[in-house]
Order: C-alpha cells, then structure tokens, then sequence
C-alpha cells in the first residue's frame, strides 16, 4: 500500500486556474449602460463565490496578450470546481470572454521529508513494513499530519497583489530522470529546494498544486508577492537549486495582479 | 508469421474517444423550448446507443478550457465506429458542438507473459518454430486464450464516476529505446508495470487501448474511479515503474466525469 | 553523377493526399435539394477523375476529428496534380470542405539492392566508376530496371478497403543518424524492413512515396488492408525493425476507407 | 540573502512590448474619413504616451507576416505597464488590430563582475559573509551601483531605425545546462559575450529585459541598429560566443523599424 | 573588427518570401466580372513590380493546403520591400487572401574559402591583424570580392519554372554544435557541401539567403528547375553532406512553380 518510491501527499482544496480573454470586438458593441449592468452582474457573482469553508474564488487582472482576466477557483471537491466552471460560463459576462486555458489541480502538500520520519518511528516501534498494524499506524500518523498541516491545505487566498502562475514537469530525459531517482536523492533536492524557497518566506506565498492525472503538466505553482520584483527574484533564485536546474520543465507563465471583483472589472473596462 | 519480437495481442472493441467544446454563443441564442427539445433528442439518442453487445456509448463531462464534454463509443467494428460518429454529427445539438480532439484505437490486451508461455508450451511439446503444426496450435492456444479473457475484450464501460484519458507512446529516444529491447526485458518492465496497476485494483479500472496504424498516439489510458484522488495516485504512482518512468512519453490529460446521458446535459446546460 | 552514398530511386506518379474536413453548419444551412445536386455533381467529378494511364483519385473517408474525407490523386505531373487541386476546389462542394492538411510526393522505388548490384555487375565488365563508358551503361541498367517495375511504379490504387497514411522522416539526431550511416549499413536496414513488410503482403499493399524537397517530411506511407487490425499489426511489427525502431520519426496518423464516390458522399451524408 | 549563485541584478523600466496584425478586412470597409479620424486620435494617443521620466511607447513597423505593428512601452511599474495596455485596447484603432503575442519583462542589468567585486572589496574589508555588517554594507554597494547605472536602468528608447526583438532561455540541457555552471565560469561567458557586444558599440543599442516569472522566456533583447545589416551581424556573431553557442534557446525574430506614430500610421495605410 | 570566428559575407538584394491562401469563400461571392477585373489589376501590378535593377517580384503557385500564391520579392532595401508588401496588401484581389507566413532575409555570399584566402594574402604581405594596415587592406580586398560577385548578389530572379523554398538552422545540439566547430572544420563541410550542390549545377539554381537577426529561422534556401525530380534529388543527395547530415534542421518546405502574373492567376482561377 505504501510504496516505498513515492512520498505521501496530503490533499487540499480542488483547484481551477482559467484564463480569459475579452473579445473586446462584442463588447464594445453594446451600450454603455449594458456593459455597466453585465459587469455588476459579474462583479456580483465573482463576489459572492468568496465562501470561506466552501471555498472561493480570486479575479486577477493579466498583462499582455494571452489574456485580461485569470479566475482561480478554490473548492472542496471536483463536482463543486465543475459547479464554479459552470456558473461563470452561464454568465452574462462570459458571452464576451473567450477561455484561452485552464489547469485543474489539487492542493498539494508534498512529504518526503515527513514520510521519511513515519518509516522511522514505525520502524523504532518494531512494525513490519506492509504489516496491518504497519498499515493501521501509518494512516493514523497521516490523520494527525493531515490535521497538523490543515490550514496550508485549506488555505485562503492570500492577500499579496501580483499572482505569477505557471505549470510544469519533472524532467525525464536520457540521464537526467527525476522519476528514476531514488527516494533519498529526491528528499535531498526537495529539501534544498524548500530552504530557497523559505528565503522569500516574508516576501513570496507559495501554492503547490498537482496536476497528474487530471491535466498536461504534472504540478502548477502559483506564487503571491507585494511587489512584481520578488517574482522574478525567487523564480530566478530557485532556478539555480538542483532539483529545478536540472529536473524541472516548465510551461507558459502567466503574470497577473489581484483586485477586488468591482475594481478589476472597471480596470478593465469589461 | 509469429514474430519472437512482438508480444502477442487479443483484440476487443473498436473505440472512439471524441472530446467536444460548447459553442456557448450558439446555445444561448436559442430560445429556452428549442434548448430543452435539442438536449432532450441528444439524450434520447446517445441513450439508445447503450445497445449491449453490439456497442454502447458513454458521456462524460470535462473540465478545464478543453471542451465539455467527452463520448467514448465501443463498437464492433471500425465502421461501426464511424456510424457512431455520423449519428453524433446529424445530432440537432452538433450544431452546438466543436469536435476539439478524439482517439481511434482498438482494446488491447498485450499478452507478453502468455505469449512467452505458450511458445514455453509448444516448445515442451517439441514444435519447432514457424512450423504448420507449431502454427496451428499457436492459433489455437491464441483462440482458448481470446475465449478466456472476451469478457474484458468487451467489457462494459465501467461504473465508476471520474474517468482520466491520455494518450502515450512508448520512447524511441538515443539510448532509451523501447522498441529496441529484448522481449524479456519488456515482458519484465510490463509485468512489474501491471503489479502496480493491481494494487489500485479497487479503487481503479483501467483500459488499455492501441492507436498504432490508427492514430497518433501509439496507445490510450482510460481511467475510472470513484475519487479523483485514485486517479491522481495511480498516475503518480505508475509515473515510478520504469516501464513509464523512462519508457513512456505523455500526450494531454482530460479529466472528467460519467453521468446518464440527461443528466449531464442539465448539468451542462446543453 | 552517381554518387555512392545516395540509393538509385526510380520515379512513378507525382501524387497528392489532402484531407478536407466538412463544414458541417454551413452545409446544413442548404435545403435538402442543394445538397443532393453538389453531392451528385462532386461525386460525377470524382469519378470522371479516375482515368487509367493518365491517372486517377480515390476517395476515402477518415475517422476522428481530423476530418472526414481524404483525396488520394495519381498524376503523371505536378501540373497535373495542380489540375486536379484546382478541379477540387471548384467543385460546389468544396466550399463545404475545408483543406486541413496535405502531402506533395511522388512515387518511389528506393533500390538500395538493385543499385549495389548494377556497381557490381558494372564494375565486373570493368568499367570505371565515373567514366562516360560506366554512366552509359548505368543509365541504360537503370532504364532496364525502370521497364521492368513501370507496373509498381504506376500501380493502380489498390482494392483493400481500409487506408491508413503518415509522412516519416529518418532521424538525424546526435548518436542516431541515418544519413551519416554508410551505404551497406542503411541497404542492410532496407532489406530488414522490406522482408517485415513482405510477411503481409497477403495482407497489406504498401505505398512508399518521396516528399524530400516536396513537403516537410521526407517520405509518406500508404497502407491499404482488408481489415483495419492488419493496418495496426504491420505498423505495430514494423516498429521493432531497427530501420524503424532506431531510425524513423513518424508523423501524424490518418486511417480511413475506401468507398466510391457516390457511396461515400451518402455515407458521410455530405 | 544574497545567494552566491545568482549575480545581483538591477532593475529599471517594466517593458511590454506588443505585437499587433492589422485587420484589413475590417479596415478597408471603412469610409476614407473614418479611417483618417481614427488614424489621427491613435497617433495622437501615442504621441502622448511619450512622457519622459514616467515612461514612454515607442512604435515601429514589422516587416513579413507577423504582423504590422510593435509598441513597445517603457513605464515605472506593472500597474502603469497595464494601463498603458488598457488605453491601447481602449483606442479607435484596436477595433482594427489584433494582438499577436507579447512580451512582458523589466530592464536588467546582470551584475556578474560587479556581485564579484563586491563580494571582493567586503572580504577585504573582513566582513563575514551573511553578517548583519555584511548585509549591510552589501546594500549600501548596490544603492551606489544603481545611482551610478540609473541612466541605463531608465534610458530613452533609442534613436536608431531598425529594431529586432526576440526572446530566449538559457539552455537546461543534459549535458549542456547554464544553471549548474558556477558563478565564474558563467561569469566569465558573460563577459565574453559583453566584449562582442561591444565591438558594436557604434553601430548597435542592446537592451536586455528580464521575464523569469512574468513570461515563457527568460530573457528579451531588444536591438536598435541604423542599418538592418548591423542588426544581422551582430546575431550572427554573437552566435559564436560560447555563451550563446552552447547556452543559449531562441524565441522567434521580429524585425520592424522605428518611425514617429504619425508616419507609421500613414505608412501602413492605416 | 575582422573576427577570426565569422566568415565574412557579401549581402545582396533584401530578400521577403510571402505565402498565400486564397479565401475562395469571398472570392466566389463575388461576380464573374469583378473577378477579372480584381485579376488584372493584381497581374498588372505583379508585372510592374518587375523592375530590373531596382527589384522585381515573382509569383509562382503552390501545390498542398499550405497556400495556392508565393510571391518573391528583390528588393534595394527593407524600406523597399516594406513597401513592395504595402502595395501587395492594398490590392484589391488582397481582400480575397490571407497571408499564412514569411520569410525576411537578405542574399547572402557565404565566403568561407575567401575570408581564409585574404587572411593569407595580407599575412603574406607582412600585415598584423587588426592593424589599421590590415583592416584598410581587407575592407580593399572585400571591395574587390563584391564587384566580383555583384551579380550573383543582385541576381535576376532564375527563369527554371519548379521553385522549392525551405528556412533552416545549424544544429546547436549538445555534442553537435555547428557554432563551437572551428572555422577551418565549419570552411571544409561548406566546401564539401557546395561541390554537391555544383554538381546540379546544370538542373537547380540555389539562392542562399539569410534571416538571422531578421526572422525565426537563420537561413532560406529557394532552388529553382526545370523539373520537378531535380528539386527532390538535390536535397536528397545534399542531406547526406555532413553539413546537412550532422548540422542542418529544416523547416517547412514549400514547393511551387513560376508562371508570368496574368497566367498564375487565371490557372488559380483567381
């Protein structure tokens, strides 16, 4: 049950990124008083999606040409994200924006280093691996991990203004595999990788989230700072760490800037 | 006839994967009775296509910017299969609909442990190989394994609610070459592949299908589950075996779920 | 003139695939009446554009979104294969079509073997490579050889229902490189593959035709096969030929079937 | 704090270049007048953007398909780059223009030799690296750093006619990766790569614009030369420097010349 | 000034390949009348382009579904072809084609065997390199090479009717990388390389032009025969050349043939 060769995960929120585009040739075909009475409408649904416990749903604002809008859906379950996906495609809003992409995700807590502790202290208690009382205390130890770390699972969205949100891959080439690395390797480099990370801590909000088996790229970072720069500056950073310079690929990267659903739909002009 | 290079193959039903994409602005000019009475005729239709043992046909919602929705059509032949998808396309609600992607494939059961075993077999039996006599019980070991395994030849589409699909090749790449390994190390590979897709056996059904001469995929994954999560943990779990890990190359992922034909067009507003 | 390093190739027909996909709203927007008089009216066409010696174009249709009808022409010229292309697309029809993809080839004989032998019979009659005495006589073995394949160099389109096609190229990669291969290493490769497609030929007509200079991939595949899973099982078995397995890059797949004219039309209720 | 792989940078101008297609079609249905009117309020508008210190847009005409127009903005942040973007897309003429790709990015001025002194001069001064003193007296280095290049962070766009942007990566290759080199031999690429740079002082203006964590590609030069011959030679040059031979990963070119709204606006007819 | 690394090139004409696609949708709409009319105007327009030694354009017809015109500009300048595309695209018969892609370069002499021919002649007369003696007697000598070869520089365009038109690069792949061979190494495969192409010498006329700095791809080559064969055995015969085999990557091909305005646009009907 417990493979040896991959960390356990603890789950969060059901994620969806989605990036639009305004067709701006429709709508500026319409009066200004419909576009004003849509974008309320909009602003007004987007506002009320903010649920807490339920989940939520933030609206950035893009530069340059892949799009002007990036909605991120929070959720507690796949059939809720679909629900969320749905109610903005039945807005009135959304005659006049056109989904460029999407990635569906989960929140992810990655635990090599934590999973690594579990063997051990069930080792030292004398438990066979792939024993039922093995099994049995090994779940027990995810509960309380899960219960440890629930907050980052169900996090808010936070509050700093500029989102960089990009997916990516762990490399898999000839000579350089991260899935053919062992355990051990992999929870160094992850571990590294997280101490540059913590470097921004005061700076940067990271969010883990992944996407095998539901979508292209295996995981998707999403990154919250105050200032544009500090984007650059960790993704820079980080790109010098092992387990990114030589394993990771990356996608398309999406930089965008988050507002209050009235603010950003005026911003706008939508 | 029978090439010690290539594993043997049983094949089962002729399969269609089509993904489509709403057209919303379409749909919306409609007014709500025609809405109403095109979703009621695709239902019904894509209701009367479940016809058993001569094929049936499933509906699936997607999520993310790639489409809505998903059909995945099994048939007894490839002209039936096109049959299928002309009837899809004289459907009222295709107006509605952009066929984004699709997949043409066969069910395949690859058969390298039992084709090792037959030719382990004859061999007892003192047939040489490539003559008549070895031929002829070759087919006919072929016929008793094909009358054993119909059932999953042409199984039904299973019951589970969220369905993964993704397409893959094997890699061809300098100095990772699947096709250029011996048999056995390819049986082996498969076989410790095939263990890890058994420890999710209850929590996953897999289809294996074959796109080679078909498509551009040399194979298709499709996966159901009862939890999204199982579809995450199997993927990231079999990502480590080393059949996948340095064998596999992966096309893009749709997540959705399996709902009864009408209901999913509520759902979906179709 | 004849340089050693490249095969002798013999030319037969100058050949054009394209793939039309149906636009299918634009067509359903015609009463009943038009599309039966521009169905009529292309499928006359086409047929009147089978004409023997001169050349000839059949009609198949494809499965999956890729499109529903594929052209395969026969000519004796680009001029004429431009003829046909214009004769196409002032069929009424066509402005239902669109011209999704297409290769520009020309048939092929490659003669690695033939072309070893014709320097060993030469060079056996003591001729000198290069001499005026050595391109007489190659030119008049490579007329003879000419004569005697005219029939495989301009075949009729074969009988066999299903038609798969996908462009190649031969890899040139660091380490892998067909083209910095020797002569004998490539004619060797040839003779295996060829001896792979030879246990089919009760099964499967292969065309092989040239697009180098012609068309982003060197060369194109024409399958044709009574039964689709023959298409899969010579794609599937060719693949372990080193020719294939170490040395080819594959485009994408179309598979479809042979009807006549008349019948596809109806079929594809175009 | 400072990370002894990643050379300090200084940062000037947020940049937006943006690449637009004129819609003809929709253009010309234009009555002459129109055309004009709208021609002049977006030369106007653009005229306008030029304000000095808080930023400026440059214009320039593409050459080949790509496109007809690039703008090129230089402002003092992100919020400014994007109303820059919204005022453009709020113009007359954006009816009649389409965004075909973009880039976003901010002015950078690698430090490689210049981190290197300072980590030198504050051995030398016996500050333990990581120190508070160290940290301090770092700061105070960059402050007078950036007060010294200030003009280069925030220079005018250029005088020069000729203008050709592209973007790229550095390369993550097994085998070949920029990120695993060490600081002094990147160090030591760089200043290579500087010394061909500059044996075209006179003839070309270099500016490199960092994306890491705005957009797909790393880095964006932007050339502006008299002579479109200068802007090859260059490119082609360079491309011999190891740090672009063995490193580098290029974008698409796009090459357009720099021409005052008024007269673009005339030249392209539009 | 003179680097060791770079061949010194000559540059000729500036050089824009545009491909087309007719809009037979619109182009049919319109009446018979206004189709001849909007026909001659273009074919007198194309006619007056040809301008001798100011420059010409040439339309030529493609095979495929890449597009039905390619029209070849010479020009003077950028300027000049910047204008030559402006008039195209203020023709009438422009409203009835969309313009699928391009490539923008200029003629270019690589003179690889000459630069190290002048490096030896001036060592020969005692001169150090990079001296001012040195750099006045090769700018002479560079002088003296372009009157020569000024009319391969500002050919005419080749009267053979069957064009062929690729972009390409040089490899830049780790461990076969064209920019880290040395000149000597990179001087000998593009002898080699030349004295295939000279043996077409009597079939196929090549023009070398390069983008580099100006487009995404670094060189174009368009041939030019009399047949069609000739196109596909020159670049078959030339992929075997190590500079070709181990160092070229080629783009998408384009094959077309030349006809005078007034016939290439009744033969498209346009």
């Amino acid at each position: 049950m417990h493979d040896p060769r991959v960390p356990e995960t603890l789950e969060g929120w059901s994620v969806l990124h989605q990036m639009f585009r305004v067709r701006w040739d429709a709508w500026r075909e319409l009066a200004a008083e419909a576009r004003s009475r849509i974008a309320s409408e909009a602003a007004d649904a987007l506002q009320a999606m903010d649920q807490g416990e339920t989940g939520t749903t933030a609206l950035s604002t893009l530069l340059g040409h892949k799009g002007e809008l990036m909605l991120l859906h929070f959720r507690r379950s796949f059939d809720a994200l679909q629900a969320a996906q749905l109610q903005v495609s039945g807005l009135g809003l959304s005659r006049y924006l056109e989904a460029t992409t999407s990635y569906v995700s989960v929140v992810e807590l990655g635990m090599y280093e934590m999973t690594a502790q579990i063997h051990g202290r069930l080792a030292e208690k004398g438990l066979a691996k792939g024993s039922p009382e093995f099994e049995k205390a090994f779940d027990a130890e995810m509960e309380e991990q899960r219960r440890r770390v629930v907050g980052r699972l169900f996090q808010d969205v936070p509050k700093r203004r500029y989102v960089c949100f990009y997916p990516m891959n762990k490399k898999r080439k000839v000579g350089e595999n991260w899935f053919l690395l062992d355990f051990d390797s992999r929870s160094k480099l992850m571990a590294e990788h997280g101490r540059t990370g913590m470097t921004f801590g005061g700076k940067v909000t990271q969010l883990i989230t992944v996407g095998l088996g539901f979508d292209d790229w295996e995981w998707g970072v999403t990154l919250w700072a105050r200032n544009p720069e500090f984007l650059k500056d960790i993704v820079y950073r980080m790109r010098f760490d092992e387990a990114s310079a030589r394993y990771a690929e990356f996608g398309p990267f999406y930089v965008s800037y988050v507002v209050p659903p009235a603010q950003v739909l005026e911003h706008c002009r939508v």
